[in-house]
């Protein structure tokens, strides 16, 4: 190596002090460089793997080398989710605020499995989620104080998981936890729209139910999941002999932001519910963060009726990712469906009862203190400045709607009610898939697609999610003069 | 809020680098301050909570503000799990280039969940992998050039939940993903011994197959599982018209470091195949770093049966929390189990079948750039430096061994193999619990417990883990001093 002379490895404190602040620079460069980069990777399959040695080092090499080769090799391989032009899927929002929160609980290195392997960490998650049902209108069954409470998951694939699994043993009443589903022979389905994330469907295969016990119940010209056929397929798989177990509404779909009608679809469950009722989960990974403004509330209609409900302050937030937040109405059934308590985790605090152990919230046992960085945006920015945040990015969408409505060429899918805009052009999926590649090949901003029925004949669609922390009117206008070229 | 003036919320990228610096030398301070803290935290249920706010902050607030409540609020609710004297549970050892290498992560805020959304998260994932399957001297098999490859997993909880998923569609030629169990009617059942981490129950609870179809096989008085009674087992469920479909070994339990015979355990599995092999899962969770040294590669003996192999590099190799490693023999049928692609997921390098999109290796469908702070510690360290660190964890261990073998009052429990020291008091368990308790308070060591039968009466035991980066023989000599005492 060729800096031997100042190579210390394993680093020591002080080397630590000198990388750490040559990183923290680097790092405030790259988002400082952001506007001037290309959106998107400039490699192919292969070529990363290419420049990289086949084997792993056997002496130490310098942190400046590491640093160095994180530039030369790894950085052609980055997509820039943090880029001002960040129009694709949805926002990962990574602020500086939550960096640091990461990097807080990087260097404690602490396991917050148990309350009594750190206290602090169950304490302030619970606390900071309690917040969180305050700041978005979440009604008071989510609290901790009371039968409910919040856990950070790290998606919510994760947050649908562990849903769906205390629906089951709900709806077995635990037998399939302790005897399996083929024993008890409990024939259950579940309900979702054909909307809603991939993560459910994927759910259902993990829990052992089977994709086909997922009924995909149609939407709507907004995206919304049609109660009315909700009704019928439950009616007709109750006349089948199937238990109804599990319903997930999405209150912001991924594809374009449609919202299901909580209330409505806990209507029909009523009508539906066997020995015990459904468990009703509500999926608003994007849309949840909206609810901390007050005129965006409508995200949060009838979480009342729900037995849980999450979002993800790593996208819209700007929490780092991972951090979903969940709340659940009942804890203990979910507790029940994952607790395990083995001699070695024993423990006075939790024999006591009087303190929460989250290993029996979550699938992994370890997890780490991921709250530090939640409440590190939360104090820095305040609710005002994540509500002005908000509100920057619904007003840039909603202005860049009425450009849309006013083209001659393009048009909305379905009104967008958020940050989020589904554009088909007129002459159908050719014309749109060509100006999603037009977009994509300028640099400056990136998009992506979903297709889309609605009341019409299921088309592509050019989805512009408006939600990175960068962006501004001047990247809405760059992407319009590509959208706006016939 | 007091310092108004220096105010910057949310956080631009000067404020960011001043408290990014200032974050840096706290954690360096933090570090260097273990030593002199007790191991142990010092607060009470619901102390913490009570001294913060019922609610969010609706202004921003300083980041100093921030940082003065980090030390203020939540250092005494933290359990050091990086101090000298931590000999608890397992090492979670974060190395000054792990956490550099979960800042870079955070800092570029990238998503894995496709090759296409940042090739070079998967792509030095998947290479970094492949270094690993060479410098642990596991099989070919494992390598990403063949039929099987790696993934980085959160924890080796989720490993175990993936691997019996694809064991359970392997076993149900894909039915139950398909249709579900109860409609298969398949009786599946799985194994593993009653040294195991409660994973695997939790998995099998998740999965749908239920605890009562884990059948706990004993273990020998050396925490092996008992492969006579495997076999015995396994007959008398098959005569039963069950289907065997997985097997868990553990390479290193979580009590006293047993060691399963894992070539043992796949002839067993061979004679009781169905119309599929049985799926032998291998959890190497905290001892599989040891294979990196020439003289421990016991650990990976039989890894060449497995269909998959974890450990965990952030428990004994230093990287943090979280951070396992699974690798798989035949990456298809996991791939399958777990593979979902919504519309708004396809894109063309998927399409050509030529990269790797891990969502499908995992339960989630995010993912952040784990790869780097792994490829950070092995460059930084170099094999050499890790196996330096390993050989003085296991040296220091076996000295203490010593000692316990000479003392009058205190026995090993089993012959400890690496680093882990399980002991008993000679005077039966309410002297062990005793001296636990006397260890415990002194707040320069922390040991956590276990029970234990082997070929005696199952017994509380004392265990020692020594694994943590800062720990010297002086605070072996400390604990000493303790265990000692009569």
């Amino acid at each position: 190596m060729s800096d031997a002379e100042t190579h210390s490895a394993p680093l020591d404190a002080e080397s630590f002090r000198r990388h750490g602040y040559a990183l923290i620079d680097w790092i405030a460069q790259y988002r400082e460089s952001l506007p001037t980069r290309s959106v998107q990777h400039t490699t192919t399959p292969g070529a990363i793997r290419e420049r990289l040695p086949a084997t792993a080092p056997e002496q130490g090499e310098s942190f400046e080398t590491v640093l160095r080769d994180l530039d030369a090799i790894v950085m052609p391989g980055i997509v820039h989710w943090q880029h001002p032009g960040w129009f694709a899927y949805f926002p990962a929002n990574s602020s500086y605020e939550s960096i640091l929160g990461e990097l807080a609980s990087a260097g404690l290195g602490v396991q917050g499995m148990l309350w009594s392997t750190s206290p602090a960490c169950t304490e302030l998650e619970t606390h900071v989620l309690d917040w969180l049902v305050h700041a978005l209108g979440l009604p008071a069954q989510f609290l901790s104080t009371g039968s409910g409470g919040g856990v950070l998951q790290d998606t919510a694939s994760s947050a649908a998981l562990v849903a769906l699994v205390a629906a089951r043993e709900r709806a077995t009443n635990f037998a399939s936890d302790a005897r399996g589903l083929s024993d008890t022979q409990a024939r259950l389905t579940a309900y979702t729209s054909d909307q809603a994330h991939s993560s459910i469907e994927k759910s259902m295969r993990i829990a052992g139910l089977g994709k086909e016990a997922l009924r995909i119940i149609p939407s709507d010209a907004s995206g919304a999941m049609r109660t009315d056929l909700l009704h019928e397929r439950m009616a007709s798989d109750r006349a089948s002999g199937l238990q109804c177990a599990f319903v997930t509404a999405t209150t912001g779909t991924t594809g374009i932001n449609g919202f299901d009608d909580v209330r409505a679809i806990r209507e029909v469950c009523r009508r539906h519910t066997h020995t015990q009722p459904l468990w009703l989960h509500v999926d608003a990974a994007m849309s949840g963060t909206a609810a901390l403004c007050p005129e965006f509330r409508f995200v949060v209609d009838g979480a009342e009726c729900a037995d849980s409900w999450c979002f993800n302050p790593h996208k819209w937030m700007p929490v780092n990712f991972d951090c979903d937040a969940m709340f659940v109405a009942n804890r203990s059934e979910l507790v029940r469906a994952l607790s395990v308590l083995p001699e070695y985790l024993r423990n006075s605090a939790t024999e006591s009862g009087s303190v929460i152990d989250y290993r029996d919230w979550q699938i992994p046992l370890g997890r780490r203190f991921r709250a530090l960085k939640l409440w590190f945006v939360l104090r820095s920015w305040g609710l005002e400045g994540l509500r002005k945040m908000i509100r920057e990015h619904v007003s840039m969408a909603q202005e860049l709607a009425a450009r849309i409505r006013a083209s001659t060429h393009l048009h909305l899918v379905v009104e967008p009610k958020l940050n989020l805009i589904a554009i088909a052009h007129n002459d159908g999926d050719t014309s749109t898939e060509a100006l999603m590649q037009r977009v994509n090949a300028t640099g400056h901003s990136f998009v992506s697609h979903c297709r889309f029925a609605g009341s019409e004949q299921d088309r592509l669609v050019l989805r512009v999610s408006i939600g990175s922390l960068s962006t501004k009117r001047e990247h809405i206008d760059l992407l319009w003069r590509e959208l706006s070229l016939r």
